[in-house]
C-alpha cells in the first residue's frame, strides 16, 4: 500500500515553486505547500524529508530544463558562432525579466545550509551547453584555447547579466536577443585566432 | 542651541554601515543603532528621518569612495587601455570577497520602497570613472563607437562578475587583478578598430 498516491511529486513541485517564488523560501511553510496541494503535511513528507530540499528540487528542476532548452537550441548548427548565439538567445529569453523564477529562487538560496556549493551545482549544470559549444568552437580552431571554456563561458554570460543590470537600472528596458548577438561579436572577435 | 552636538552623521554612519552588513537592513533597528553610538533614538533621527534614508546614505558614500578610488586610479594613464585596466583592477580588489559591504548592503535593497531607481542611481555612479575611460578610448579612435560606453561599461563590469561568481561557485577563490586584464583584453581584441 503506498501513502497518498493521489498527490505526486511533480504536483508538489509545481505548488511549492509557486509558494517559493510568490513568498521567499522563508515565508512559505510546508502546512502552506500541503495546504494548496489538498493533503496533510505527512504527504509532503513522505516525498521530500524536509523544505530545504523540496527547494533544492525546485531549483535543480528549473536549472536541467534550462540546460535542456539551450541544449536543444544549439543542436543541429553547424556553425560554433551561430550555435553560442543560439544558446545565448534561450539563456536571454529566460533570464529576461527580473522575475524570472529561476532568479526569485536564487536569491533566496542564501537561507539554505550549503548554498554555495548549490548555487555552484547549478551555475554548472546552467552552463554546460555553452561550454560544450565553446569546446567544439576552440577544437575547430575558430577561436583562442584561452580563456578556457568554463571562463569564457561565465565572461559571455556575465556579459549578459551585465547588460541586463543596465537595461534595468535604466528605463526598465529588459535584455533583448540582440543583446546576446553583442556579447557573442565581441567575445568572437576577442578571441578569434 | 544644536540638541546631540556629541554625535556626527559621520559616526552615526559607521556604525549603521556596521550594524546593516553583520545583520542585514530588516533586523537592524534605530534603537540598535542608537544604543550602539550611545545616543538616544531622537538623535539618530535628528540627522536622518528614517531608517531607509539612512540606510540609502550609507550605500551612496559607499558608492562615492569606490567612484573615487576609481578615478584616482584612472588619473595620469595616458594610454586608454592601461587606464581602463587600472580602473578595473580597483573595482576587482573591492569586489573580491563575496562580503564586500558594498554588496552585502545592496542584497538589502530589495527592502526598500524603490530599489530599483536607487540601484540605478548607484550603478551609474560607480560605473562614471569606467564609462570615461571608455569615452577617451572611443574618441582617439583606439576601438569602435559601439557599442556605446554605457553598454561597454555595463558588459565590462558583468564580465568581472562573471568570472566572480565562477570562482566563488568553484573552489571559493575570488577573482584576482589577472581578471581584470582577462576582461579587458578580450574586450579591446573584441573592438578594436
Amino acid at each position: 500500500m503506498t501513502p497518498h498516491p493521489r498527490v505526486g511529486r511533480d504536483h508538489i513541485l509545481d505548488i511549492a515553486e509557486t509558494l517559493f517564488t510568490e513568498h521567499g523560501y522563508k515565508s512559505a511553510s510546508i502546512r502552506e505547500i500541503a495546504h494548496d496541494c489538498g493533503v496533510t503535511n505527512a504527504a509532503i513528507y513522505y516525498h521530500f524529508p524536509n523544505k530545504e530540499s523540496l527547494f533544492m528540487e525546485v531549483m535543480q528542476r528549473h536549472a536541467e530544463r534550462l540546460h535542456d532548452q539551450m541544449t536543444l537550441a544549439g543542436a543541429n548548427i553547424d556553425s560554433p558562432r551561430e550555435r553560442i548565439v543560439a544558446i545565448l538567445t534561450t539563456y536571454v529569453d529566460t533570464i529576461a525579466g527580473q522575475h524570472a523564477p529561476i532568479f526569485m529562487l536564487r536569491r533566496n538560496m542564501k537561507h539554505l545550509k550549503a548554498p554555495g556549493s548549490h548555487r555552484g551545482l547549478l551555475m554548472k549544470s546552467i552552463s554546460q551547453p555553452l561550454i560544450e559549444a565553446i569546446k567544439l568552437a576552440q577544437q575547430s580552431g575558430q577561436i583562442k584555447k584561452k580563456p578556457n571554456p568554463e571562463e569564457a563561458a561565465a565572461l559571455l554570460l556575465g556579459m549578459l547579466h551585465g547588460l541586463q543590470h543596465h537595461a534595468a537600472g535604466g528605463e526598465g528596458k529588459n535584455i533583448s536577443q540582440n543583446d546576446a548577438q553583442m556579447a557573442v561579436d565581441l567575445f568572437w572577435d576577442g578571441i578569434k585566432k
